[in-house]
């Protein structure tokens, strides 16, 4: 310690007042907090667990990572890019903007998704760091500690994630792999008590690449109606449907149902890692009424909204990138996804599923034709022993025995990736006997 | 509804079920969460319920805003325009970056801060979303609901409303403007107890526009020593101090209290809206130990960190700017302090107490002086209404009796605004007589 004039005082202030030292720390403890300790990441837990040691004869192929620019053969388009350059040069967009975003960037998010069944304004749009943030904002407004969520099995993991860190319990509604992936409506239903805050439906899907139909959002809304739950929509994926298939966003199907719309930049825009996210606020009934808005701007408050340079290249990104832009990409993923699916449906042991959107396709494991091992995290880490091909066991979706393919990769990548995975398969497949299914039974 | 084919079996559950029913919500009852209600923003509280309409026979001017880029008089250095443009065209910063941001953005800030007595490594460095977000993660890494933190009065708000948000208790330890604002230790100390988790210490100061001495900062230290706290600092005016005057980070003068210093791009960069801030994890004691850094990294995985793009330019951003561009922004700053505080130093009834950094004044008001008004903010309202000069009352900052100037606005602007304020305080001015002051000892 430099100054010794000082000292004295402080002590003395110490040494009368004794009994107070004693609430004082007489040694170091400093603990990470309780919420730090509850914010957990299944995916992380359960690849960190795995011991993934690539077949060093085999170079690696990762179908694990939801990041469509990794293999660079997904590039965002000059439009965008040129969007962002505009908007460094015209040396406006350095400053703070309001914490929900400009009100220009709101606006050119509005028109973009504004509707005349849904119609939106600047006011309805919140922008945040990511569809992520935007979850974040929305659960945080919605829910107390002590309340319930309804999360979609399998699902994306980040739900549970927030919840659990805010004290909020998870409730898992069971999606329906022989129904395309639709959410079984009954026990959805059967879920619901009066500490349930919120319906997070997510639309096309991760990890399933499932699209809903508009008959079947009608049912999800009818239960949601009847029951006075507010949704969640994450449509990060929202019109990444391949051609002949429609997506359909679920606000402008209610009209009564009070809804926060959850998307962003990441993956129809192929940059992921600029986040900008947004929600928009449906409420047509006047349901979440001013609170639930205020509620969300003060929120915002906290860490004042995405990147700006991001938010003033957003009305040219959404209105100038030319429609043959977007194309390209679900053209790439319905043509990766249709070689995987014919490939590994004639795979003994395997049933994939057939995506219609987003950039995933789901992959059952008959289980019991594959002793060798216990589970899907077992079989997918041996996958990548022998064959280096990585992907994510279903399990970090809360639905074991199923794994999950990005197939984003190099078409290249894609073929050789399902060779090797028939040649895994081939080799820890048994034919079950007739006994042995019969004991089973 | 639509498809009725699906609805009896929903209504058949519904019907089996009839005690069931009574748990679910029979009305629409949505209402904002109790954390959204508790993120409160004083300085919107304050502003909100101000009459602020200027006199239309005066332009107006906003000393209030703490954005250095609004009146494009300080403009950022091209440096850093051109690095956000590589990181563009480099086509390598699309991608998401790991949650606590890419390995070489955090070595490019932890070579940048690292000296030999509180070296720094890449692991060291958290990249978030502005200081903001690192302040919000560190709060929420050290402290749970139920115990309190330290921070200054006067200061800065965001520690209050993130705190209270969170169920944290917020102490104010008191600042000494006839000592420069230095912290009084004895009152500090007093104010800990067992549930004290963190002492928040902001060098440079906003709102004072103080700098700590090295010598007042050790003393800082032992007290957080003594009581084994450790510290949040907020160093986001870091360097941004007046020539003559020297900025001492506070980890390297500590060889045990365990520091997070939080910091950003915002000031010394001059790009707010960008959105780029971070921590840096000292810790040489390995007080912290793995549990905070890995509770650091969970919690950064709720909204996956900056934009990639500023990530990519960052290390030309800090490595490449020209030392006259921080040259010419504190000149400048300092240029305009000496005006403000030597317009108002000679202005009855103001006390202006002389900055050494950072880009606020704090102005006392001798408000026996000025009866015509209450407190600070009828003060500041009604010098709008007169003068069209907009300066924020210092209860924003919990310190009634006083105004924040900032001083980023354009010379002239600067001069114009002390001349009215000048001028308003000479019409409101009331010499106190005699007897009424003795009546008041
Ligand atoms: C369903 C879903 N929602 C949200 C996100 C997060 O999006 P962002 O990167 O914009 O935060 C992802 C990312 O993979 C996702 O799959
Ligand atoms: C003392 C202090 N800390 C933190 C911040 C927030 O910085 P950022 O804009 O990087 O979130 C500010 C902004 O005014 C500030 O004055």
């Amino acid at each position: 310690l430099q100054d010794q004039g000082w000292e004295p005082l402080v002590r003395a202030h110490v040494s009368v007042n004794p009994a107070k030292l004693k609430s004082h720390r007489q040694r170091w403890n400093v603990r990470p907090s309780e919420m730090s300790k509850k914010t957990l990441n299944p995916i992380r837990a359960i690849v960190d667990g795995m011991k993934l040691t690539p077949n060093p004869e085999k170079p690696m192929i990762a179908l694990s990572i939801g990041d469509p620019t990794v293999f660079g053969n997904l590039p965002t388009d000059d439009t965008v890019l040129q969007a962002m350059k505009e908007a460094i040069d015209s040396h406006k967009y350095n400053g703070y903007a309001p914490s929900v975003g400009y009100q220009k960037s709101r606006e050119a998010v509005s028109n973009f998704y504004s509707c005349p069944e849904a119609p939106l304004e600047g006011k309805d749009v919140i922008l945040t760091s990511g569809c992520s943030q935007a979850i974040e904002l929305a659960i945080s407004v919605l829910c107390n500690p002590g309340d319930n969520i309804l999360v979609p099995r399998p699902g994306f993991s980040l739900y549970k994630t927030l919840a659990v860190s805010m004290g909020i319990q998870v409730k898992h509604y069971n999606l329906l792999p022989e129904k395309s992936w639709e959410i079984d409506l009954q026990h959805l239903e059967s879920l619901i008590d009066d500490k349930t805050a919120c319906l997070i439906v997510n639309n096309p899907s991760n990890p399933c690449g499932s699209v809903f139909t508009k008959d079947h959002q009608h049912k999800i809304l009818a239960v949601a109606s009847r029951n006075c739950i507010p949704i969640l929509v994450d449509e990060i994926y929202g019109d990444m449907v391949f051609p002949g298939c429609d997506f359909q966003p679920l606000a402008p199907l209610s009209s009564d149902v009070p809804i926060l719309s959850c998307g962003g930049l990441a993956k129809r825009w192929l940059v992921p890692g600029w986040r900008m996210g947004w929600i928009l606020i449906h409420d047509r009934n006047d349901i979440f009424g001013t609170g639930i808005r205020e509620g969300l701007i003060k929120l915002s408050q906290r860490i004042l909204g995405p990147c700006t340079v991001v938010q003033g290249a957003l009305e040219s990104i959404l209105n100038d990138t030319p429609p043959e832009f977007y194309q390209g990409t679900i053209s790439f993923l319905k043509s990766n996804s249709e070689i995987c699916f014919s490939e590994l449906s004639t795979v003994p042991g395997l049933n994939p599923v057939m995506p219609t959107g987003a950039m995933y396709i789901m992959v059952g494991i008959e289980m019991e034709h594959f002793p060798d091992f216990q589970n899907d995290v077992e079989f997918t880490e041996r996958l990548v022993t022998e064959q280096s091909v990585f992907c994510l066991p279903a399990t970090a979706f809360e639905y074991p025995n199923f794994f999950r393919i990005v197939v984003t990769v190099p078409e290249e990548m894609m073929i050789e990736a399902c060779i090797r995975i028939r040649e895994f398969c081939a080799r820890h497949y048994r034919p079950r006997s007739q006994d042995s299914h019969e004991l089973d039974q």
